[in-house]
Formats: C-alpha cells, structure tokens, sequence
C-alpha cells in the first residue's frame, strides 16, 4: 500500500476525537503524513460552546472556532481537508473515497482513524422538517438566522430535555422566546433520578420555561407541535434535541463490527476488527467502568482522552484500556446538575443490591455568608460498599463534589472511605466535614449497621405496614410544610417524649436526614424500632411534587 | 474507679476535635456519662471564621458560636462546662482536677479524651506584650474593641505570613488599615514553595498590603515595630500569627509520651500510651500520608476527623488508622492558594527524586466568557510516579482540582493516571482536558521519556553549560516580556527555521509550556537535543521577579 510516499494516517472527522488523534500523533512522530477529512466547513470547534452562541453568552461566533486548517498545517503540518467527505471505505485497498465539491478521490491510508461522531436524532414527525436540531456550526448559523429574520418566531418548543436541550432551553429563553420543552420520559434530564432531576425541572419552571414531560411529540401542524396527549405546543421554533446516534454508517458498510445502538466495536487500543482501522469519540462504543458493559457515551472528554490515545496505539505504543463512567454536568439558570457513573434506576435495573444515600449539604461553611444547599445523592452496591455512582444539584460546589467522587470511583475508594477524604476547607470553600465527607459517614453508618434508612418510594408502604411517621423537626419548620400523618415531636425532645411512641415501628424524619439520624440512633438506644427517613423531607417534597417549588 | 454511677467519658476542650467526639459518641452510646470540660466561655464556635468577623465579612459575632452548652444538652445530652480547666490528670486514681471560677474540682473518667488544641506561639520580643494572638471568641472581641476604640489604631503589623496572618491581612486592610505582613521566611505561605507563593505575595500587594519576607521581628518600639534589617514598621495594631504549639503540658505532665513539636503520641486509634487516655486534634500528633512520619498538621477536618474516630474507638469499635496529606486552602483578595502533600522543597528536604509539574490552565474553556488562568504545581516521585503533593494558585476553580489530587492520592493513583481521570465537562466548568488530566499528560510525558523538562532554577546553569534558550512564543509576546537572552523563533515558523540551532543544545520555552512542549517534541524528532522549560515564562517570572506583578 505504501507506494512511494511516507507512511500515512488518515482521520476522519476533524473535531474532538479526530484533532486531539491527530495533534497528539504529530508530536509522536514528524514524519508521518496525517490527513484529517472532514466534511463540514470546519474543524477544531467548540460543539459544547454552541448552545451559548445562539443564546448570545458566547457573543462572537469565531470564539468557536478553536483551530483553522491553516493553524493547524502551521504548527502541526497536519494536512487538513475541510468538504470532504468519506463515503466509502476499501478495506483491501486501504483506501477511502471522498467526496468534494470538485468531485471524487481516492486517498490510500496505512491507518485509519473514524472520529465521526454521532448525528443528532431525527423524529419522522409528520410535518417535522422544517425542524433543527444542533450539532455543529451550520446549524448555529442556522437557528441564529432563523431567530434574527423579519419574521422571527417568539416561540420555540424543545423536544428531548436531555443536557442539549436543557442548554437550549436555557439559551433560547435568554433571547426573550416563550421556550416549552417536551420530554417524553416523566422526568427532564434522563441520566438522573427522578427526585434529583425534580429541582432541574423547578428551575426550568421558575424561569419562565413550560417543561412537559411525559408526552410524546407527534406531530407538528402550522407553528404548533402536537403532543400525544393533544396538547398543542407553540413551536415558532423548532429545535429537536431527543439524543445522538453514531455515526458509522461508513463503519458498517465496510464490515467493521458494531455493538450496541450501532457504535463501533473496538478494544483497548481502540482498534476495531480490522488491525489497519481504529474508532474514537462519539462513533465508538466504549466499556462501562462499571460492569465492563457495552456503553454508548457521548462526551467530549472521553472523545479527546481516547484521540490522544489512539494517537499513541498507531505509533505502537503500549496503552491501556479506559472505561468510562460518563461523568457529566450543565449549568441551567446558575443551578449546576452532574452526575457520574449510575444512578438509581440504571443500578436497580441491572440488579444491583444498592444503598441510597440523598443529602442537602451547603456548599460551604453556613456561617460565613453566601451559603447555598445543594442535593446530592450516592448509590452505593450494599454487597461490597463500592461507589456505583453520584448525582448533584445546586448552586455552587456541586461540579466539585462530583469530581472528586468520580476521582475516588477511579481510585476504588469504597462508599465509606469518602469520609476520610482530607479536601480543602476554609470556610469559603467547604465545610470541616465536607458534603463527601458527609456522604461517606452515612455511607459508613448504613454498611456496619449503626443506622437503618427508608427510601421516600417506600414511606408509603411503612406507613401502611403500621408504622408511626416522627417529623423531628421543630414546630415551625413542621408548620411551613409537613408530610402528612407525621407527629411532630422535635429531635430536641424525645428523650422526654418518647414515651409516646412505645410500641410502634418509628419512621423519623427531618429536613434533610442529619437530625433524623441522631433520632434515630437515640429512639434504637432506648428500645425502639426506628428508621431514618434517607434525604429528609426535601428529598420527599422533591420526589412526590408535581408542582414546581419556590425557587 | 466506676463508683456508683454510669460510665463516665471526659473530653478537655469543647471544639472541633472534643465536640466531635462528644456528639459522635453520644450517637453510639445513649447510657454513657459524657462530660465536655471546656477552660474557655465558649464551646463549638468557628475557629475558621475568627478572622472575617474582625473584617466584618461575618457581620454577626453570633454567627461564630454554632452551638451553646444549653443546645449540645437538649440535643445530645452532654454536661458540657464552659469555664473549666483541666490542670491535671491524675493517671493512677483516673481523675482529672478542673479550676473553676468557684475553686478547684476533681472530675473522675473512665476514659479521657484531650482535645486541647493548640495554642499560638508568643515569639519574646521585647515590648510586645501588647500583642494580640488569634485563636478564639475572646482573642476576637479583643481585637474588634480595639478597632472600635476612640484612639483606633490605623496601621497592623502582623508577624507571620501563614493561613491566619494573611487572613487577618486580609481582613485588616478591609477595614480600612495600612496593614505590613511581616515573614521570617523569605515568601509568604511557608507550606507553598517559593514560585506559587510569589502569586499570593503579588495579590497582597496589589490590594495594598506591605509585605516583608525575609526579615524577623526583633522588638516592639513605641507604635513601631523594629525588624532585625532595621526597618520600622507602623504597628498600631499588632498580631502575632507565628504558628501554634500543641497545648500538650497536661499531658505531659500526667507522663503521657509526646512526639514532634510536644504533640501528643497516639497509635491509629488516637489511644497514648495510657489505655484510658486519648488525643485529637491538634494537641495530637499524626502521621504522614506519605512517608508515615511524624507529622503535626493544626487543621479543622483532621480535628473534626479523628474527633469522631475515636468515639468510635472508645466504644470498642475498629477503628482504622487515618494519616494525614494537610491538604489546606486560603482565599486571599479573591484569589485562593490551596494545597495537599508535599511541596517541592519538602521532599527535596527529604531526599526524594523528584520530578516537578507547573501549568497555567484556565479554570474553564477559554470560549466561554469569564475564564481565568490558575497556577498548578505536581509534585511527582521520580521513581514511581507517585503523587507527593500539588499547589495551585487562581481565582477559580483551585480549591476544585486540588481537592481531585487529594482524592486521587488517598486513591493510590498515579501522577499519569490523571489523565484518565473523567471530570465533568460542560464549558463553565472546565475543559474537555481537565487542568487536571493536563497535568496527568505532562507527567505521563515525563514518566515515558516522551519529553524532557527543565526548572526554572536549572536555566541558568544550561544556558551557562552552552544551551541556547529559544522563546516559542510569538514575537509579540517576546516583545511584551523576555527571558534575557532567549532567541525567539516562534513554534510556528519551527520546521522552516530550526536550522538556525544546529549543533546547540536546545532548551525551549512559551508561556506556560505548553507550545514548549509541541516545540520540544518537534526539535527532537529533527534530530535535536531539546528540553522544555517547565511553566514557561509565567513560572520563570514569578520565580524570579521581586516586584510585584500587575494584577
Ligand atoms: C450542542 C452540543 C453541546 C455539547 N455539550 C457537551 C458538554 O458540555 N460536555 C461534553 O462532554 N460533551 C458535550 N457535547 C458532546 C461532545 O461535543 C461530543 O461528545 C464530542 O464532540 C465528540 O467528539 P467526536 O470527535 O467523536 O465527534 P465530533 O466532535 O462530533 O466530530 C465528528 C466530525 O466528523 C465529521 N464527519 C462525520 N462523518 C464524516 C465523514 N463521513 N467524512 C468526513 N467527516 C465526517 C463531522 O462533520 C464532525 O465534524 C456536546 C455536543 C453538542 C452537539
Ligand atoms: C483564626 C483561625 C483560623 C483557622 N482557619 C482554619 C481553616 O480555614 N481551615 C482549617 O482546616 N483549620 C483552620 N484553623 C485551625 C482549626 O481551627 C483547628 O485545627 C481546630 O480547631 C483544632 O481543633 P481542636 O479540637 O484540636 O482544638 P480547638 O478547636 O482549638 O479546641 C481546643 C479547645 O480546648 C480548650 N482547652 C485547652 N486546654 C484546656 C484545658 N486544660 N482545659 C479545658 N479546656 C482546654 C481550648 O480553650 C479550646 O477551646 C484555624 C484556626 C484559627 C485559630
Ligand atoms: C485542541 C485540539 C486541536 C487538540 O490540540 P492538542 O494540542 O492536542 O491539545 P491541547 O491544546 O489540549 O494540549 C494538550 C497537549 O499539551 C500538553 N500540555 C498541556 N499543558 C502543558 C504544559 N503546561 N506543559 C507541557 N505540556 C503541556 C499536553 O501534555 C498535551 O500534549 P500530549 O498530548 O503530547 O501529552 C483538539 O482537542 C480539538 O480540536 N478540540 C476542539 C474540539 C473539541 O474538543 N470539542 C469538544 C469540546 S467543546
Ligand atoms: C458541630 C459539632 C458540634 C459536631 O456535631 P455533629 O452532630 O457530630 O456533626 P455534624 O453536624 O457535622 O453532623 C455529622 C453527623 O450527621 C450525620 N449526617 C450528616 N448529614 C446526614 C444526612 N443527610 N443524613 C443522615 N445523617 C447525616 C453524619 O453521618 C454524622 O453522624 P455520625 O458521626 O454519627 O456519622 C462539632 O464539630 C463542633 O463543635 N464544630 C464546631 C467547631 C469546629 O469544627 N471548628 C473548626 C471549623 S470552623
């Protein structure tokens, strides 16, 4: 294959994954040639950025382009090709066809890379196509022309709630227009649990956005979109945002193996079946740091940590496999949601025995001022005290604590090894004992017994069971907003008072499972039988709610 | 010893450590006597918080006291008793004698826990007895009276360029005053190496704070103070903030075994020598997380930490031993200074082959608005790639990444495995490389001989050995600020120009080092002897300028 020319990459798709494959190569070896195909007008951009340019927090929109072809043949002497796009791939050969605006070729490879990415999801609604969706800059280009015309919509309705279109929802509505957001799950921000996603969702409300979930689009007619429950949606704009899909068709054809939702078959070194082809980013499937499943993982920080990679097993270097946890995080109207590895119901649908911890910290020492609170909830596997995974709400310090649990998941640091984590703190920046340290002491009283808790999904059933709910709150906190049935005896006297509960199962709980927690322990000294209520009324307010919360 | 009464557990000192473990173990033990003997009037407050109430950034002194003897009584139970000292420990008869207002008592225990912290160093200057300290509630309401007086002084000296002497500065020059830091030691932040600390000097003087390093206090004149270089320094006010000794001469003189600096020895259980007799916080000794040595560390989390660990152990429970990193963080005129581990001078002191990071990322993507740049410091054993220690200096995002080091280092992780860390990624939050990945690919680099590096005080030596220094950078910023003698080819113009070193030894260097590093890469596949200088020009200048920078 290598006539008489020097040995050749080829990568296609000059983004996340292709450009990081393709710089960090070019460090690895200056003699090779390497060739990024790239059928769009540009290279190197800022797919994350673009939500914030239609919104205008990004105001120029050649803040997205990170690199040029220029820039990149300058200082990496990278051969960038933008309009080109493979449309096939000769497997014997060790070519690719391309396809140009001046026409067809033929480019001969020793390597290729696919960084191909995923393309957005497009409903087959009847009427739909006059519907966007956003990937890249065109589509930027696109929706900022359409929202800038004489006639420009004052509506826009959002189908997918998911990070882009919660991104979306944000940016669009910083613009002025009416924003709904349709969700065909019952809750927006699928990756979370429900009860978490709930504040995301009051957010969304408080700030003008109508959030829909639950209902499908099926239709759209004149500027409305029409729900499956009837209910017509104003869709001046509309923007389709329902999730992403590899792109590896040109894979596919070429016989390369695929695995779950189409994505590419590939091993550590992200080498596909076929030694001379390697997949990364978006088009790859990647392995669950979790169960070493199958994962699709969309995300820009694995697309870049597996193009370096992928740099490094071309050139013959040893690398080792990384699974992913799909850490994640979007700020939506100052609030902050992130999440790594699983949450609740993906653990419970695999089958894992889990333990649920939800907590309502402050993101810094409640004495020094500009103290928020902040949710956060832990799932942890009750047979080995592994981290499956975290989830976070708030305003501030939330992307923090988040980090530093996917940190202690990579490490193999147990659930109740977060309490001894030693973190920063003054008391501008945390807490003595810091919301992961918090986590890990309740983590640590479930797994040896000093505590028992009751998830807010099965507080009906104890009830029903006989058992007396105890809200250890005092008066006031219990008058502002109470679950009903609950007693309320303050935390502060049931020594005296606990008399009155002999012989009932004892249910407490208090704001957020902190007081509940020394009520519990005190009610189980003196004889009785007693649980915690796990996240304390807000985390029950939040889960059982269906209208939104003042924010 | 148990006469007729309930087991009885006395804790000396109602703070951190001691309320920790009364709390604690109250949750563990209902039946249990627990009695708090605290000398001061106060009990629980916000050691952490003393200096922003003298700044008035905590308005309200009550804000400082989380929790009063009548509360921890409703709640938890405890005879908490404010006003009384411990002055000795009768070890034999298992009692302790307390001077109160009213005369002397013995108290009896069948365990004792010393939480007696530590006190701040007086250092004997001739007239200083008008020196203030900071350590509690009282040391604070002297100082605010002071401020309020008629004759208010308008200047502070403080001795000591610690975590408390910057805050007070801080907090002094809010309120108006000239304030002088004084510092034996020629750089502020003595925990930091000399490089990062320049940062934290330069935000000081920006705001107008006189800083003197280098120089001792030597007596106290009039309003002056007198340094040992002659110098006066207008001192009102003046604060001593030269560091804290182990409140330990209880025990010692009840022949309890003491270690480094007097603190109290205890094995992983915080038991001493006595079986009856433990010790937390800061009168206690730790070990290193590192090397497994002595190790004193005064920090609020340990205190807090081992307060509830030995609850746990004086119940019989296992408990497992918790060596410390003194990961410790200070913001400072906006800017924060954290970190975890080792610095660089203290493993050099310790005989360490190491190898040393420095970056300057942004805390999130340079496209979104509002980034700002920091200044990290890996810490790296040359010989197994462990971490030892990390520092970072910026407006944002810090507290975050040393947090994740800190995370990463009780994780057993690598200095390379930072790489593959999986960060949450969205564009206000960080990048698609993490600052922290970044400074696992930079040690990667080095762990693999991929790149080779050189610290800033290693140039002159090469460039007096006959290396050629070239400045990648672009001619403008050259023009902006040079290394003296640096030839500048910027990375760009490389391949056409790097004829013009043959036969040289190369070392390169840009801003930060991160064109350094393609630029290395590059002249060593040309068949050149390249290195890069570590941090570039940012590290160099801050390592080597003694004016202040701008701000
Ligand atoms: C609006 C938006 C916001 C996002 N926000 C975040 C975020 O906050 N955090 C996060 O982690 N991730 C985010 N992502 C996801 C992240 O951008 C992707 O995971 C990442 O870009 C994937 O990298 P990739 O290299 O696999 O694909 P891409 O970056 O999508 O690049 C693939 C490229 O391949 C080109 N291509 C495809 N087929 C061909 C062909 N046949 N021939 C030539 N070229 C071809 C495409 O035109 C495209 O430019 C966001 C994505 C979008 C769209
Ligand atoms: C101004 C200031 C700012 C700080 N900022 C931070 C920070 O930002 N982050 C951080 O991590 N740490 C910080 N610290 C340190 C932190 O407060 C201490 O590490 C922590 O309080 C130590 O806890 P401790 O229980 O050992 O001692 P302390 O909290 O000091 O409590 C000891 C108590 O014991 C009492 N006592 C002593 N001897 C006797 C006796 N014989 N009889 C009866 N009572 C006695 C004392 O009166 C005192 O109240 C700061 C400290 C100060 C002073
Ligand atoms: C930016 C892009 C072109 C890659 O360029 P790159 O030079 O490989 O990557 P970076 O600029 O991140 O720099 C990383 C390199 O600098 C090195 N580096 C970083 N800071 C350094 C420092 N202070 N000293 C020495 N080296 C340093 C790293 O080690 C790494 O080099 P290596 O791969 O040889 O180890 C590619 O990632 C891209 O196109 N990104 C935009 C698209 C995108 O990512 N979109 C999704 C997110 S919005
Ligand atoms: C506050 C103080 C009295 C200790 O009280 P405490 O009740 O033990 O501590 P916290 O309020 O931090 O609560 C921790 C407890 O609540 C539990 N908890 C926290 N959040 C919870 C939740 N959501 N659900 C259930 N339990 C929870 C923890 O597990 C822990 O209980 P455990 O020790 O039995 O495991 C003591 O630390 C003190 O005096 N601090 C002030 C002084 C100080 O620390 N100064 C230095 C810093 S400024």
């Amino acid at each position: 294959m290598t006539e008489n020319r020097r040995p050749r990459t080829v990568i296609v798709g000059g983004v996340a994954g292709g450009m990081s494959a393709a710089t960090r190569l070019r460090r690895l070896d200056e003699q090779r040639e390497i060739v990024v195909l790239e059928k769009g007008e540009h290279v190197s951009f800022a797919n994350c950025g673009l939500p914030y340019h239609i919104g205008g927090v990004i105001e120029e929109r050649s803040a997205l382009l990170l690199q040029t072809p220029e820039s990149l043949r300058a200082r990496f002497d990278l051969d960038v090709r933008t309009g080109h796009e493979v449309v096939s791939i000769d497997r014997d050969a060790r070519t690719v066809t391309v396809r140009t605006a001046a026409g067809t070729e033929q480019i001969a490879y020793d390597d290729l890379v696919l960084a191909t990415g995923a393309a957005p999801v497009r409903p087959g609604l009847p009427g739909a196509e006059r519907a966007h969706v956003l990937r890249d800059v065109a589509d930027v280009d696109r929706i900022v022309a359409a929202l800038a015309a004489d006639d420009a919509p004052t509506t826009a309705a959002i189908v997918g709630a998911g990070f882009i279109g919660l991104e979306l929802a944000e940016n669009l509505a910083h613009r002025g227009l009416g924003v709904t957001l349709v969700e065909l799950a019952d809750q927006v921000l699928p990756p979370l649990d429900p009860e978490m996603a709930r504040l995301v969702q009051d957010r969304l409300e408080a700030h003008g956005v109508t959030v829909r979930t639950g209902s499908g689009a099926t239709a759209v007619e004149g500027d409305d979109l029409v729900l499956a429950d009837g209910t017509r949606v104003p869709a001046g704009l509309l923007v389709m945002a329902v999730g992403v899909t590899p792109e590896s068709r040109l894979a596919r054809e070429a016989g390369l193996e695929t695995g779950a939702r189409g994505a590419v078959l590939v091993d550590a070194a992200q080498r596909t079946n076929d030694p001379h082809i390697y997949a990364v980013g978006d088009v790859a499937l990647k392995r669950d740091a979790i169960d070493d499943a199958d994962s699709f993982v969309p995300l820009a920080q694995t697309a870049n940590r597996h193009g370096r990679l992928v740099a490094d097993a071309t050139v013959g270097r040893t690398v080792k496999a990384l699974p992913v946890l799909g850490t994640a995080v979007v700020g939506i109207f100052g609030l902050t949601a992130a999440s790594t590895g699983w949450s609740e119901k993906r653990a419970r649908a695999a089958g894992r025995d889990v333990r649920i911890i939800h907590t309502h910290p402050a993101d810094h020492a409640g004495y020094y001022p500009g103290a928020t609170s902040m949710a956060l909830k832990l799932v942890v596997d009750a047979a080995t005290d592994a981290i499956l995974g975290a989830q976070g709400v708030g305003e501030a310090g939330v992307d923090k604590r988040i980090d530093v649990i996917a940190t202690a998941m990579r490490g193999g640091l147990t659930a109740s090894d977060l309490a001894d984590l030693e973190l920063a703190y003054a008391p501008q920046y945390g807490s003595a004992k810091d919301p992961v340290n918090m986590l890990g002491m309740v983590a640590e009283n479930l797994a040896n017994g000093t505590t028992r808790s009751l998830q807010w999904h099965e507080l009906d059933d104890a009830l029903a069971g006989g058992a007396v709910l105890v809200d250890v709150r005092t008066a006031g906190e219990n008058a502002a907003g109470a679950i009903p049935g609950a007693l309320n005896i303050p935390v502060d006297d049931l020594r005296a008072r606990h008399g009155e509960l002999a012989g009932r199962e004892i249910v407490v709980h208090c704001a957020v499972g902190q007081r509940g927690h020394t009520a519990a322990r005190l009610l189980t000294q003196l004889g009785h039988t007693a649980v915690n209520l796990d996240g304390g009324y807000r985390t029950w307010a939040a889960a059982t709610r269906t209208v939104p919360a003042a924010v």
